[in-house]
């Protein structure tokens, strides 16, 4: 019985978590919400969905109309530098995973779904405050209060680092060069930036075609 | 130090915690999710922020679109009845509250606000699940973990009947005439449909222009 949905962005880790678990997902919804990368982790996510033949809904949100600050919407330079640095912090989009979480939770709750699935990661934490395992546990209990359905949250990524969540990909055979991680949304991962640091990191020893499309 | 935001709807409820908090309140955040009764909301939201000089942010929200099922958002009638009658759960919008919540989370962050307040009381508690204390601690831990301030959730109301709020309200001598309750989104309250049959009871004794308008 397939009763899961995701919060899916197309990048390399909620594409690992969506092939994973997809005998438990019945739908998978992405978040259009202004950043600079978000046309081509788009492609990544429509990619993979009908690949699964897992219904894929797509929710546009207006983060910078409603007066979100962060460097991913376009107000300020993307940072080059290390994932978990503290120059990274301009790149956080305040409680963006909190948002998404409570739109999923309304949407499952109407579909009848009680898990949601979430692919945050170690390497998340440093930077990042809502993706952490005390904020995914304490949100999961407030969806669970807050529903009929008594939804939760599912982390199964929230002590493995991006490395491990990569080479777990690898053994499950998905295709990771169509999965999307830089943040300044050029024609192809520029390489410099931390998320694509992070990820040349989690994919060494890989073949490069998987990280440098 | 104003270092307050208030998700404040234009109803009774958030009307009396605006003014009791004023002091407080930097920000009240009012969503245009597609109810029926949306125009009239805001009406009433836009005269107390502009007589209190309270800045007033409205953020729209296409629920339907989005596939969130609930009578509120056009798919049914709304039933007449009991405010705390089992015929009211097609009113519920499923995850509302948590929804309104993380959005004002994220833009009190941007803000460097970190008191969020939120007008539920105890005669929500029957039918609305993201109205109950446990849901809005639970949601406060989310979001202080969640985010660099810290931020928590301020629930005064919470074990108050509305009747005790309107009461509060009326000690204030605020225009609560000028508050917003009816579902069916009609020229005037209804007087039939269960929140306008919990407003009567709230305001029993009060002249009648405060709830009849």
């Amino acid at each position: 019985m397939k009763n899961g949905i995701i919060s899916y962005s197309g990048g390399l880790d909620s594409t690992v978590l969506l092939y994973l678990f997809r005998e438990k997902i019945r739908m998978a919804v992405s978040f259009q919400y202004g950043s600079r990368h978000s046309e081509q982790e788009l492609k990544c996510a429509k990619y993979h969905c009908e690949k699964l033949g897992i219904e894929h809904r797509i929710i546009a949100l207006d983060f910078e109309k409603w007066g979100l600050k962060s460097s991913l919407l376009g107000n300020e330079d993307i940072p080059d530098g290390h994932y978990e640095d503290e120059s990274m912090r301009s790149t956080v989009v305040p409680f963006r995973n909190g948002i998404m979480l409570s739109i999923c939770a309304a949407i499952a709750e109407s579909e009848k779904l009680d898990e949601i699935y979430l692919a945050n990661h170690l390497g998340d934490h440093a930077i990042y405050p809502d993706c952490r395992e005390e904020f995914s546990s304490a949100m999961s209990k407030a969806i669970e209060y807050g529903t009929y359905q008594k939804i939760r949250v599912m982390t199964p990524f929230v002590y493995m680092s991006k490395r491990d969540v990569a080479l777990r990909g690898k053994s499950f055979d998905i295709d990771l060069a169509k999965t999307w991680s830089c943040y300044k949304g050029q024609k192809i991962h520029c390489g410099t930036c931390g998320t694509c640091v992070e990820r040349k990191e989690a994919l060494s020893g890989f073949d490069t075609t998987e990280y440098l499309r």
